[in-house]
């Protein structure tokens, strides 16, 4: 059983590792948002989408895997839901700043819209321009 | 060689008829989208979410686990791409009858929401109501 135990301690601490990882790497890559302008988030949220499916597509790829490995793994599921929360945040205080009626709102369904394109760009090599959808949801939020 | 060949035939057809299955389970539960209004649509939306990730929950990780496959199977995402054709017809119209502006680019966007709603409740087993998302997006594409 000691065995057993180790072996549980070892592959959490290294998912977790990992996970925190990725989240590192992509809050590096793409900065905290700091938007000055509507467009300036779109241009952002663009980049986004093309860092992960271009620069970073293996690990997006491998991020893809853990989520699903998540939703039977509560350890998986905790250190997702801290990555969550500091990208929630990032992206709620870029509404907070363009005056958006209910930042908490946008911010969900940014990065719903985000994480939806950037599915399909792995999984089915989807390459339709993200910049309409985008447009369509931030100027909603912030108009 | 033969034998290979034979393999991978068996291979795609069982990985394309399973593909085909998911896509009609999912078309016939939620039925082609013809909504009389924004809320109408709203609704319609909240229940696709509500379906596949409580009684089709099942369905929908194996999905997800065919989708990261697809990423390296050419002949997977051919089936996947005849699943979204229908979807996509099925939204881009359900939009037209509202009168969005932009018909195209709502499906698109609505596509991208649900599926990055539908992503974390199955891995982060995310709970957040799927309706102020909806409710931004589809009012800001009919409006």
């Amino acid at each position: 059983m000691t065995g057993l135990s180790n072996y549980f301690r070892t592959r959490a601490a290294l998912v977790t590792g990992t996970v925190d990882a990725i989240v590192e790497r992509e809050m590096s890559e793409v900065g905290v948002l700091a938007p000055t302008s509507a467009e300036d988030l779109v241009d952002a949220l663009c980049g986004l989408i093309d860092y992960t499916n271009v620069a970073n597509r293996t690990v997006t790829a491998a991020r893809l895997v853990l989520f699903l490995e998540a939703s039977h793994d509560p350890a998986l599921r905790e250190a997702l839901a801290r990555g969550r929360a500091a990208m929630e945040a990032s992206a709620v205080s870029a509404f907070h700043r363009l005056g958006a009626r209910d930042p908490q709102t946008a911010a969900t369904a940014v990065m719903a819209c985000a994480e939806g394109l950037i599915l399909h760009r792995i999984a089915r090599h989807d390459t339709a321009d993200p910049r309409p959808t985008f447009e369509l949801v931030v100027r909603a939020a912030v108009s």
